[in-house]
């Protein structure tokens, strides 16, 4: 009787082992898609800018914004405010989204164009005569910087872009070229805020930059920082930047932009309401309430896709190994954008899923890893998917599939791989963009 | 008087500011190189088998090793061991060391040759005859397993040479590859050891293996581990491993190698002396004695230098700016050992000054990091420098000597932007290795 119990424990055992080497554990699948939601989640405008609503005012209510995102912020914007709106966003040509009031202009990004000086112009109208009782409310996200152009008194749209060309090209960080373009601009820095006086204007801002000084996101336009004439020369000085002669010349006579304690932004507000860090955040609630520790690496890792995998599998190796430098069981997260080289052609998928298959080639064989990497917009690259999961039995499953997963990664087509043992993630466009989320759970 | 006061007090401060721009702070550099001190005195072949030497036996005392640093070991065990001493060891060519008593013998790795065969012999011969009063002292460390070359009966040389390529190719994780070269070997996999009895083994292991399992070093010589046939089978269909048709057939037929529950075993002894991860723990405790918390990521990190730089950037900087994964102050550490792929021609330099350049860049402008990658072996690259120190202000010096960091990473020359600001780290070769040592301090 015993003897018949062994056995049958033995073979429920070898079932389940078996049954482990055929997919993905269920509850691993079930807790990293949560925790994707939720950082998604955390990155929807509306939701996101909802705690941070200000009173209605007695006067106008004057929308005004910037970026990538700015037209969705907008008609979140529209769908949250009880009473009348009116105003102006620009974002990036194809963008648009639609609204009610708001209207939406489209201009050029990354290289600023004329479209961008027009709308630039717009906002202002959009606040001129403004008075005390009136709010400004001003929505701005990633791109925001170079749809809204607006070179300095006597300089032309041609010098702000050849400026910006010198500023990518020296390296420098974002807070150094970012002092150098609020000396030559007439929005950033605080400007256009500046400019909405004596109204009072509340600042959404969505970062997409380390870090999530909302004064750097699209160069601040409606939050002024300390900085001025002497730290932008320092940052031509220190980063060797190439500025163009005119540009160089106006760097001299130019009026400083306005300053943090200034009259004039008194009494304004400025919420950072969505950024990659902030959904890390989300995310990694979900997995506490689960009873994991976790641990964020980075909200803004670059590099090569599949060599930077190379090293979150070795930290997860470490954990999974020795336990440090994090105890288990932990979900680690990091977020931020890495590249893709293509090595050949026809390949599919992305950014996401090529981090992933990198990452199973290096815990393969190792147990008690699973893994997620996925674009919070939705879409990992040339495919429908927004990314996909990995754990240890991954490659050992595409071999068995018949899917060479280190071939698969020699001709950048990850998604092929992932399709063939179904551990692509689809969730299709989500609306909402805060780069990239890996999540790596180990028990 | 008073303004007076302040007057200097600010003097003071700008000058300290500028010191600070002009060389890293001297404590940050004394702690680092104090560290990389620290780890490679852990391992040191003489310092780290002291603690391990076994009484003087009644009978004899012979000596068997192999691998790269297979000479030094015995050296060192020449010059510890109070007695009289025979035996001999195997290294790669070029990598003899004088000793006395203990035969070195040369042969080829990373592919075997007939000087291997020989020397695995002669290994064999040296331990004939052997009572259980007498004491085997088996030095093993990395690159052993090509040194020992050995097929198993019926097999010739190429066949083991095929077999390698096989597994190579397939990208396999080094447990899997072992698995199945123990089963075609006549020294791998515990042989050597069982040959010994009924002599004691003590077996004294340099690990060169992620989790520094002494059965994986080498192959495991003199320590066997518990898979036999199934797990090699296993592995070959897992990795998809392209076995040549003459080991296939072996494989079915072979004897398996002994298990380590086997009396042949009974009161051995096994210690690993050192690995990477032991000189990361030793340079760690350092870091603790100044008030440093530390967290070592991994033992085995690789990539290609200048990406893995960038992530271990982005920690930094989240360490830096909100102080987590890790509190501050903060030493992070990590060992393994990277990759650089050639860009150009005529530049100087290793994978850790190239790693430190491209990290350089990525926290240019941060405050409050200082860091140290160096080779443990003493020698990074082309040049007689084993590594180099970074900052904050790294790249700004750089700029500022003349010397463009991204323009000398774009062409490998790391070497020469760390010498035009007098950052190269020069210690000579050490006589030891457990590949690269990359320390971060975060205060």
């Amino acid at each position: 009787m015993k003897q018949g119990l062994v056995f049958f424990r033995k073979l429920g055992e070898a079932v389940e082992r078996l049954w482990e080497r055929c997919a993905m554990r269920e509850e691993d699948r079930d807790l990293l898609q949560a925790m994707f939601s939720a950082a998604v989640k955390a990155a929807e405008p509306g939701a996101a800018m909802r705690p941070f609503l200000p009173a209605r005012p007695k006067g106008r209510v004057v929308v005004v914004g910037a970026g990538k995102g700015a037209a969705q912020m907008a008609a979140a914007f529209e769908e949250l405010w009880d009473g009348p709106v009116e105003g102006v966003v620009v974002t990036r040509y194809g963008f648009g989204a639609k609204t009610r009031a708001i209207r939406v202009m489209e201009a050029a990004h990354p290289v600023p164009d004329e479209a961008g000086l027009a709308a630039t112009d717009a906002l202002f109208k959009a606040m001129e005569g403004l008075g005390s009782d009136d709010l400004v409310i001003a929505l701005v996200c990633g791109g925001g910087s170079a749809l809204l152009a607006g070179p300095g008194e006597g300089l032309a749209l041609s010098d702000e872009v050849a400026l910006n060309e010198a500023l990518l090209a020296s390296g420098a960080p974002i807070g150094a070229m970012n002092a150098v373009r609020k000396m030559v601009s007439r929005v950033k820095g605080g400007r256009l805020a500046a400019a909405a006086h004596p109204a009072k204007v509340v600042s959404l801002v969505v970062s997409d930059v380390p870090g999530d000084d909302p004064a750097q996101v699209a160069s601040g336009p409606t939050v002024p920082d300390a900085r001025g004439r002497a730290e932008a020369l320092a940052a031509v000085r220190d980063y060797a930047i190439k500025l163009p002669a005119r540009v160089a010349a106006f760097l001299e006579r130019a009026d400083e932009p306005p300053k943090p304690e200034d009259a004039c932004f008194a009494g304004n507000e400025v919420h950072v309401i969505a950024s990659a860090a902030k959904s890390l955040e989300a995310a990694a609630r979900v997995a506490e309430q689960a009873a994991f520790a976790t641990a964020i690496l980075s909200d803004a890792i670059e590099g090569e896709a599949r060599e930077v995998a190379k090293m979150h599998a070795a930290i997860a190796r470490e954990v999974a190994m020795r336990d440090r430098p994090f105890s288990r069981p932990v979900a680690i997260l990091s977020g931020g954008e890495t590249t893709v080289t293509l090595r050949g052609e026809g390949g599919r998928g992305g950014r996401n899923s090529e981090f992933l298959l990198s990452f199973a080639l290096a815990v393969d064989g190792v147990e008690g890893i699973a893994a997620l990497a996925a674009d919070t917009d939705g879409v990992d690259g040339s495919e429908d998917n927004a990314g996909a999961f990995a754990d240890g039995q991954t490659a050992v499953r595409m071999r068995t599939a018949g899917a060479d997963p280190a071939d698969a990664l020699a001709c950048n087509d990850a998604w092929g791989a992932f399709a063939a043992v179904g551990d692509l993630y689809v969730t299709g466009p989500t609306g909402t963009n805060v780069n990239d989320l890996r999540i790596i759970l180990i028990r």
